[in-house]
């Protein structure tokens, strides 16, 4: 398999460093530069020889590269495809590692018309607590999957090439649409995390507030440790992925409004028949996973 | 302090052993007689040295105790307790492992009215996936709480010697009203299990379900960890605890509202401020946990 030659970062933290780290560490990168605002998250990025080289300048950065991975958040992507798009060689590689799909498809098309051909949105499922290249690591890929959206214009060559690049940094790589990308991740990913924040807010809002925490214990602990994640990001990607996660939510509503049918109507058959299809699915998935 | 001269434990599982083990650990109690409805898993009991006689008889039992741990569902509480009424020693103290006390106080009252000066209702905050006397371990309370209910009519000294005992075994003992630790753990126990109930419907509802499963990662497994629980035995703690569990099951459907007005509305601020909220208080709460 021929090496990446130029591989650059846009955004030198968690997901592209430890991409970073993976290709090294299997030989299929030569030389990688890193772009970023923070100085001093990209001297760390150098110290841990996650980058070879750092700079501020997108536009720069590009040239001659024949691999980019945008690595901000979804936020930040349609400026930086503009900055870079005069600079790109043709047949430069580009994918993204963003958690919404249909929006980042967009700004493909909307930013880099021209370049299609060599675009491969991507979103490699490996999130972490850590962010920042000092935690990029090289196993965190090892078994994760990575989800690859391509457009319709996209060279099935390109597809097949960063499909390879994430197998040999251990991923295990599938192709979808990126609206059955949006669905999936809106179920099992955005919903949760909102409801999660719907929940700790219910407890925040009851005057005891403070003695139902102080007796909060592990199942409290599990359930709610996706509260604690970045307001910022998560309302970045609920805006991105807005109408795949109000049809659920709104789902979720009207299976909450049953529950509480069924405990109102003291509804034994109907409570056990409803917390046993979700028990039952649970465990099985659990049994799955092992 | 005085060792307890015959404990009688009303269920011999998870609970019950283990109280039995920490107990005898520290040496304070003699005779442990174990009661249960299944042969095998009291001879398992009795091999494990959790018990050290078995019988099926519950008035047989606790002839001659002074100290009755009733350690079994909440719903067969009140025909044990009526069993066992005729044949309690007057000062033979009477507990439970129960996860609400409000039925419970009400059961106490009913079936052992003569008796309530001995009678300590409590709750071990200490559940685990693992059930039966096999999965007994002494250190099961170490550094758990407990929470105990006493009645208008317990007895303040017999409240302090349950108090003694469950110190004994390592656990940390609050008192509060049983309205009071019904309310907290209808918020922070009994809601989220019904929510994620809820959650784990509104995800097999989709057309998509099993691709959905495929794709979900660490995050839907911490939150749906306790969607893998027992149907009966919460269908059972739902029915116990219905009206406090029906005020927070609203009060989250109104803030489940919220957060769908505010990605439709595609009120960053709003969103911003409402996730933040919950994610500096769970943040804070891990913190205060470590």
């Amino acid at each position: 398999m021929t090496p990446v030659r130029k591989l650059v970062l846009l955004g030198t933290g968690l997901i592209g460093g430890s991409f970073a780290l993976a290709l090294k560490r299997v030989r299929l990168v030569q030389h990688v530069v890193g772009v970023g605002r923070n100085p001093d998250n990209l001297a760390r990025a150098i110290e841990l020889n996650v980058i070879d080289v750092a700079t501020a300048d997108a536009a720069e950065a590009v040239v001659d590269a024949d691999l980019v991975l945008l690595a901000t958040p979804v936020g930040q992507m349609g400026a930086l495809m503009q900055r870079i798009a005069p600079h790109l060689a043709p047949g430069c590689l580009v994918t993204d590692g963003g958690s919404t799909k249909q929006d980042v498809c967009a700004l493909f098309r909307e930013n880099l018309p021209e370049h299609l051909a060599w675009c491969v949105p991507g979103h490699p499922i490996a999130g972490s607590d850590l962010s920042g290249a000092a935690a990029a690591q090289y196993g965190l890929f090892e078994g994760r999957r990575v989800v690859l959206t391509p457009l319709a214009e996209t060279d099935p060559a390109s597809t097949a090439r960063i499909e390879a690049l994430w197998q040999q940094c251990g991923a295990v790589v599938h192709t979808m649409q990126a609206a059955q990308h949006d669905g999936v991740f809106a179920a099992v990913s955005h919903m949760p995390h909102l409801l999660a924040f719907a929940y700790m807010n219910t407890v925040l809002a009851r005057a005891d507030a403070d003695t139902c925490l102080e007796f909060a214990a592990s199942g409290f602990r599990d359930f709610t440790r996706i509260a604690g994640s970045h307001p910022d990001m998560w309302r970045d990607i609920a805006l991105a992925n807005r109408s795949a996660l109000l049809q659920d939510l709104k789902s979720c509503a009207a299976q909450l409004q049953q529950v509480i049918a069924l405990v109102e109507a003291e509804d034994r058959d109907g409570m056990t028949d409803y917390f046993a299809q979700a028990s039952k699915a649970r465990v099985a998935w659990g049994n799955r996973k092992r």
